[in-house]
């Protein structure tokens, strides 16, 4: 977020970019699955283009982007920001000087994931901007002024996720991003650098780094800059405070003394220096010279008002009783027999589809449903076939390919985790809740396995079963450093031991319950009236205050600067976001720009 | 916060309890100190009885208390709580089943001081009820539903501030509360059991602990219980959840092995058991058998519309400017030789003098001074003075007094990091910010220090000094467990090194801004210009977003219960509390009791 208050425009024109039905890409869905989606004014919000009316699309790719440039010059990509400033997905808007939307960061999220997953040979990549004297002047402040309280924070969440995917590749990948900040980096556009892991800033006595958010818009930067700046630059607590109050920013010398940023380059050496940098870093990396990366076809995916589907996952919405069901099928055919075989399926593979579907359906759900405030997952498939691939994945981890399948489905559970939905596994005949696929049951906030069968409708199925893998005891943690089943077990170490000594056992309704993996182990006499009442219960409660809870209760124990984020951080933010000296008529956001001072309450709270 | 609606009434009839100038005491202040305060309705927000027009008052002591029973039979204290109906702070509820407001809980804070302070015979302290079939239904609905949003939150902070206070005194001065749950404990009320080491549950088929915040009220409990639950009580979290949405609570064998409680007591067997329990708990303290307590007399204090005065603290209040000028006056005369002459001095002896006065203040600012939004704090007096006194203490903290005022201390400090003020340090000639008073100065947000002197009014004063003494490196942790310069130098080993060489050195304005002690040095010619741009500033400045950044800031690095209560949980809270679905005319907080069911906008946020 920052200076620039976009364009002044109100009128409903929807941008074609990044909007379901146009997104192209083999999507079915044409444009009937165009649904109106209910968006009564929250109480005490002003008019807010911010609630389109057709769904946003997370599908894109890279001949599509409107606003960013991708060069590759292995082992270099670079990826420019050059923000259209009439691509908005509204209209209400203009993105000048590459301030931001949603639609700027789900291409950004796309290159991220296609660099680490389609190009092996790219080992740093430099995010620089393609404009004159700015990298960019972060989230657009008439986007964010109009928007409704649950589209700010829905942006918010994203914009985090892609930037903790920077983080996770720069760690886990060998590809380092590098911030070329070569123009004014203000907010947003200065917490893009931050999610870099090295910070240049071009030294021409104008370029600056700023958090303008406290003092121009009277909310906190969101995309958790101060979080950052205090535990992953160190920056000390009274400089980072004269900092984020400071709107003109710090630049130079300075900004490198502060640990602002790491260096400060001249104008004369700046391209051979972010060009040496950047080749610094690659030597570094351990992707292999000879890698070959897989192609990211288009998702087959079909989407109508109450339903969507792909191949492996599909979902059922119920708007009357604000709940979705989701399916995840296990794999229709045995894993491949090596990581070779794995190569020839692409993104036909099975663990990889299945995470890029389930990642697409997070963020439909989460963007353009957000009535639906509890998503039933239930699983189908065979178990076994689940463990199998999970075996090929951990076997075959040293591949740089394999492990960015693990990393991606890492990273995809952990969107769960703090998906501001109620989360209910039901674990029936049928189901595969084995290795990789119980994270879903064990992200939930609750459980219900089936004890025995279904006696009128399939008295002769197999019980349902669970079982543990090596999937689940660590490749895969959440946003806190532990694995889930780590986390269940927090205060019972012993119990954690029984689970860990049934690797791979099947493990029937009665033993789930008795080692603490499900929560409840209902018969067939019981199924039906305790899932209705538990989902009907989780209806009628008040939807602020089960968000709340989730975000605490999913987080017990250890925090990480990505827990503190999305934990402390965001939700202050929210907070900020929810109260009239923000958002209010006469509030900071939506006063700017207009050249009317904002009006404070001044009661501490 | 439970389910009782307390009393029906409306008027503005004050208590007399608890409210400034009736006090008695000792507080110089008469009814003139009663200054109106001025309370506008928050936007959205309706008729608010807890906004009173008069000031609340933190002083009490246990012959004056309304709503606690305390009765000490070493080495146990039994404090039954017993809350007068018609006690509350306000006239617009009545306290049923032991449910509580801000002056209950300021009679137990009182308590939980003196049973520390004054009687080291005490090893146990019971907490219980002293009414028929209820235990506490936690903090009074109506009294919530009808306060202002800083109320609330202000509330909440005191409430979770006495809570680890609690738990500090069963770690630190072994002196363990155990919880006697002899009924129903809801909300607020098992929370209070929470705070408690080991919390023992009448087994009479009637009585439960709950949280019934979410289903009843749209709210979280708002005294750390969701955090206590899973990461002290480490419940395993799907059955937190179930918890917590289960309104009508958990008793008996099941509340033992969900761990909600330690243990589960048939009335025929409780008295005995609860005696039972205290003497073994009793039997493990190191307080000593012979210690003798000294009197927390009543302070010194006199209160006016702009200044709060005490014998070592005193405020200046400019409403105008919304900034209160803090002075900390050093000890006025050496230090006593030993600790057996520190008894004699009695609650004169200047550490826990300054310390007491500083706690009141800083309760009387937060709940009475809402829109006083930075603090300007000074110290006066003789550093070497400050220095011996903490040597004293330090040499005799194996004495359970000296201890317990070390403790003191530190959650008097810790009172200021959760402050939601900002907090500015001013280090001019004549001041004494050494040791433990240094730890103002690294409490602050920022602080500025004279380089040289005021050359037209005090030409020849000696220059401002700082001394970093042992007192700031180990003993006055924050609630994160670091020491604040340890925070401070979070990412910076090497200076955190260079800075525990200098221990006991004068340390001047450029050698403390050299080794980052300090924020800022200007000299005489820039110090007003800065230092009143800093203030105004910051009064210009949205609070929210002050409160929301100073909270970040303030707890870089690791987490603790303590900081997650009062970070993640606190800040979940508060835009809980914001939202309509709890706070607005028809959300579940001001439906509750009205026999109409609340309106809840279903959007997940």
């Amino acid at each position: 977020m920052a200076p620039t208050a976009g364009g002044q425009g109100s009128g409903a024109r929807l941008r074609s970019d990044g909007l379901e039905g146009q997104a192209g890409s083999g999507s079915r869905a044409g444009s009937g699955s165009r649904a109106a989606s209910s968006a009564p004014a929250e109480s005490g919000s002003a008019a807010e283009v911010g609630q389109t009316s057709s769904r946003v699309s997370f599908q894109t790719e890279p001949a599509r982007y409107r606003h960013w440039r991708l060069a590759i010059e292995p082992p270099v990509a670079t990826l420019a920001m050059d923000v259209a400033e009439d691509g908005g997905l509204d209209a209400g808007y203009e993105l000048k000087l590459n301030s931001y939307d949603l639609g700027v960061d789900i291409e950004l999220y796309d290159a991220v994931q296609r660099l680490r997953l389609e190009h092996p040979e790219v080992r740093t990549v430099v995010i620089t901007s393609a404009k004159e004297k700015v990298f960019s002047a972060g989230a657009n402040i008439r986007m964010l002024a109009t928007s409704a309280h649950a589209t700010k924070v829905n942006f918010c969440k994203f914009t985090n996720e892609t930037r903790n995917g920077i983080e996770d590749a720069t760690a886990n990948s060998g590809q380092t991003y590098i911030a070329a900040v070569n123009g004014t980096a203000s907010g947003g556009g200065y917490e893009l650098a931050l999610a870099c892991q090295h910070i240049m800033l071009i030294d021409d006595r104008s370029a600056v780094v700023s958090l303008p958010e406290l003092p121009l818009l009277g909310v906190l930067p969101g995309t958790g800059g101060l979080t950052r700046v205090t535990d992953k630059r160190q920056v000390r607590r009274d400089l980072a405070d004269y900092f984020a109050t400071r709107a003109e920013g710090i630049g130079g010398a300075r900004a490198v003394a502060w640990r602002l940023v790491d260096e400060a380059v001249p104008r004369s050496e700046w391209d051979q220096s972010v060009a040496a940098r950047a080749q610094e870093f690659a030597a570094r990396s351990p992707r292999p010279p000879d890698g070959r990366g897989i192609q990211l076809t288009a998702l087959d995916k079909s989407r109508s008002g109450d339903s969507i589907g792909y191949r492996h996952v599909s979902a059922r919405l119920d708007h009357a009783a604000g709940e979705v069901s989701i399916t995840v099928r296990g794999p229709r055919q045995d894993a491949p027999a090596d990581v070779r075989a794995l190569y020839h399926e692409g993104d036909a593979f099975w663990p990889l589809a299945v995470t890029r579907e389930l990642d697409d359906l997070i963020l439909d759900l989460r963007t353009n449903e957000l009535e639906l405030g509890t998503w039933v997952m239930r699983t189908e498939g065979d178990s076994q076939r689940v463990l199998a691939y999970d075996r090929l994945l951990l076997a075959g981890a040293g591949d740089w390919l394999v492990n960015e399948i693990i990393l991606y489905l890492k990273r995809t559970l952990k969107r769960l985790d703090v998906t501001s939905r109620s989360l209910i596994a039901l674990i029936e005949p049928g189901s595969c809740y084995a290795g990789s696929l119980l994270e879903l049951a064990l992200a939930a906030d609750r459980s219900y396995m089936l004890a025995g069968q279904f006696e009128d409708s399939e008295p002769r199925a197999e019980a349902a079963a669970i079982v543990v893998g090596d999937m689940n005891l660590g490749p895969l943690p959440m946003g806190n450093g532990l694995t889930r089943l780590h986390a269940r077990y927090l205060g019972d170490p012993d119990a954690l031991d029984r689970v860990c000594k049934q690797v791979g056992d099947l493990l029937l309704a009665e033993d789930a319950e008795r080692l603490g993996l499900i929560t409840f182990a209902p018969d067939d006499i019981d199924w039906e009236d305790e899932v209705r009442i538990a989902v009907e219960e989780r209806a009628s409660f008040s939807a602020d205050a089960l968000t709340g809870m989730e975000a605490n209760y999913r987080f017990s124990g250890p925090e990480t600067m990505e827990t503190k984020i999305f934990g402390r951080l965001a939700a202050w933010q929210n907070w900020i976001f929810a109260r009239p000296n923000a958002a209010g008529p006469d509030g900071a956001l939506r006063r700017y720009g207009t050249g009317q001072r904002a009006r404070f309450d001044r009661k501490r709270v």
